[in-house]
């Protein structure tokens, strides 16, 4: 979110005050600004707050309670930067933003660029939305809106519309003297936009080359096509990875006419880029959206469901060692050894899932070479599962004085780390392949293939062998 | 890696036939491809591979075998743009310039930005490096061995040695003038940058600024002071951080004496973030550096290690688990249902360690806030362990018609679900307080306890509960 590179109206202070050796917020720093809040000192919380840089409040409302947070800005008043609400979470920004009259926001929205005032309206109840689109002049309230009616996480939502475009027989003289007289300009921009009478995108030109050009050329002489002009539509991930791939600065944002709508500027693709990967991470790990500042029970619910999926399958894995009930009361090291199979294997296939789910991810597997990755895997599937074969099959032979003991053991590793291999590489091939994300239940999947296996294997070996 | 926008030279053929629906390369293309090298078809490859953004022909490269890669490179001769090995990994890159005589990388190397060609150097064998340092024009090798001199994985490594810098008394006439007539600019950047004669940073100005400014003002008047300067031992990922942070487009990186040696750009900042995202999902999978293109005894061994630590741990449950055996054999439902509590422990305190992991890559959680996340830990865990508790007790009671047995089985849920949390969110901020990173070993760690504690309080309260 945020402009780029507003350095020009940054904040005299060092940075050094803010934030301590480790970049947390500096503990002093904070507890003035505590006491400040409480004593209602106004002027100088608009001394010491309002030249700091939008992330750097954001830290700060982040380190503060939710009074203290709402009193800060009902004592900062039009000193309040709100831009800073790009910077925190939903749960924090609703906070303070369901706090103030919707006369107040509509005031506070006037200040931000468009892509900012979005993601704040974004998240806001519907009636209330309505309220302060309604307060707004009619130009922003058309842009706005226009903004919130393409599809969440889409390239339209998170546009700029603020933009510089200039007609392709204008001369580079022409447009430098345009840029030096509109006092209407973006905050700050790294490309201009070369248009049609309708609006149609013809081109771009970036400004170093502007400003490596003599005033007479003219700008379609020095433009270059935009093949990576991006449709509103277009979901905000893949939007991310053309602006990525291309190393673009910017990218024009066009409607189904092709008429340049918007700027997706690379500020806003790394905050993309940074919450795909967290989402993967999040998902892996079984906690779906989950924010740390989400209530107790909306983070025990949307785990609630994971866990409810785990115990299906971990009563699976009971089944299993039911069939074996006989077996384990003749002999009751099955019993102390079976999870050490189960665990071996459940690790590895994490191992290889995490492998499979980035490679797919980053686009380095692909039909291409799954053949080859399946069979890289099953390999060293086979090497750790021969190696811990031997360990687990020695530990086991002496624990229990039973060199037959130590041999089942053994074979049932080697049976689960492929099994563990096969099951960490197709899974998340096969989700993939039904248009489903990998990176989410893979690990449930994987496990319970691992745990029911491991379980089989050695119990189902010992049972024959040992004839019980 | 790669410059910034230089769209400008950008191929005419459209992105469609290269990539089919889904991204990925196309097929047939793909096919035409490996035909032409096969064929040695020369004058094909140079016309169809050629006008390729160095990212679509990294693309090529990776679904490429071995052979065809060198034999692709060769056929192309001056051709081919050898930027494209910063977009392949390690193994490929190498398997490439190996190949390649020493004289003929040098040459490659003088076309490339100064970053671009460390990315290369760096992975080589030292005596390589110097021999093709050795085979560059002086300005040239003093540029990259300075790079080189500086840690991997600094700013000074990522850094691009080539800018524009001008004295802050010079008008922005004078400045629009020399870029118009000066031959060896960048080949793109988004600032310039205000130095003292002996190169010490004095400023920046971003090139809107200075199109929106007449002729005759000064650029010291202009100019903003760059109070994100990044020193060039910096950590790439913390400069990273700033760049991200105060949302900059370029930073300047500066030596022990503050003088201007590169620029850190935002596409560098990209790669840096996923690489970073990567190495967090990558070590809570337990797979360390691993690339897909590793070897298969590379990868297993890799692996090899957090699969030793795991059977310890495995081993260690296992011995928990022996101290019941009397009471296993007397029931042996005990070790049917022993897993289920088990493995709720493992998946909740993975969910809680996921969360804090993030939470402290983001700073989202730090000591200010620590206390209030525990408790909100503890009380989801007592939420969610209690819910189970009522499922798991029911079942169990049915399945083995006992209601003691679905008794101890509720009871012991709901103290490892409490031990879950504790472990998932304790683990990772003592390792952070440590200094080491919390995303690494969290995970066998927090199972390790979730075993432990679920099959000593499922074992130990049946054994005290049924007197066995």
């Amino acid at each position: 979110m945020a402009d780029t590179q507003h350095v020009l109206d940054a904040p005299p202070e060092p940075r050094v005050g803010i934030y301590d050796e480790d970049g947390y917020l500096a503990e002093d720093f904070l507890d003035r600004v505590k006491e400040a809040i409480a004593a209602e000192d106004a002027a100088f919380l608009r001394e010491t707050i309002g030249p700091l840089h939008e992330s750097e409040l954001g830290d700060v409302l982040r380190n503060l309670g939710h009074d203290e947070r709402q009193a800060l800005v009902r004592l900062m008043g039009e000193e309040f930067d709100y831009t800073a609400l790009t910077e925190v979470d939903e749960a924090i920004r609703l906070s303070i933003v369901d706090a103030m009259p919707n006369e107040q926001v509509a005031e506070a929205l006037r200040e931000l660029d468009s892509d900012d005032a979005v993601y704040i309206l974004e998240d806001m109840e519907e009636e209330d939305r309505k309220e302060i689109l309604a307060k707004l002049p009619f130009r922003e309230r058309l842009r706005l809106r226009r903004s919130l009616e393409y599809p969440e996480e889409s390239a339209g939502r998170r546009m700029q519309t603020e933009f510089v475009a200039v007609p392709p027989y204008w001369t580079v003289g022409q447009t430098i003297d345009y840029m030096r007289d509109e006092e209407d300009l973006p905050e700050s921009f790294a490309q201009i936009f070369v248009v049609d009478p309708t609006f149609k995108l013809l081109g771009a030109v970036d400004l170093d080359r502007i400003l490596r050009t003599r005033r007479p050329a003219k700008i379609e002489e020095i433009m270059h096509e935009t093949r990576h002009a991006i449709p509103a539509e277009t979901d905000q991930e893949e939007a991310a990875q053309i602006i990525e791939q291309y190393d673009l600065l910017s990218a024009a944002v066009v409607d189904e006419t092709e008429r340049l709508v918007g700027v997706l500027t690379i500020d806003d693709v790394i905050d993309i880029v940074q919450q795909e990967a967290e989402e993967d991470i999040r998902r892996m790990g079984g906690v779906g959206d989950e924010e740390i500042s989400d209530t107790v029970v909306t983070a025990a619910r949307s785990r609630f469901l994971w866990l409810l999926v785990n115990l299906a399958t971990a009563i699976l894995a009971s089944l299993v060692i039911g069939l074996f009930d006989a077996s384990i009361q003749q002999m009751v090291a099955l019993a102390v050894l079976m999870p050490i199979v189960a665990s071996m294997g459940g690790n590895a296939g994490t191992q290889t899932m995490t492998v499979t789910v980035r490679a797919l991810a980053s686009r380095d597997l692909d039909i291409y070479n799954a053949g080859r990755i399946v069979r890289r895997e099953v390999m060293i599937g086979l090497l750790n599962g021969a190696l811990f074969a031997i360990v687990i099959g020695i530990v086991a032979a002496v624990w229990f004085s039973s060199v037959s003991l130590g041999e089942v053991i053994a074979i049932a590793m080697i049976f689960n780390m492929l099994a563990a291999a096969l099951a960490g590489i197709l899974i998340p091939l096969v989700l993939d392949h039904f248009g489903a994300d990998p990176a989410i239940a893979s690990g449930t999947f994987v496990t319970t293939v691992t745990d029911v296996v491991g379980f089989f294997a050695f119990l189902g070996l010992a049972s024959w062998w040992f004839s019980i």
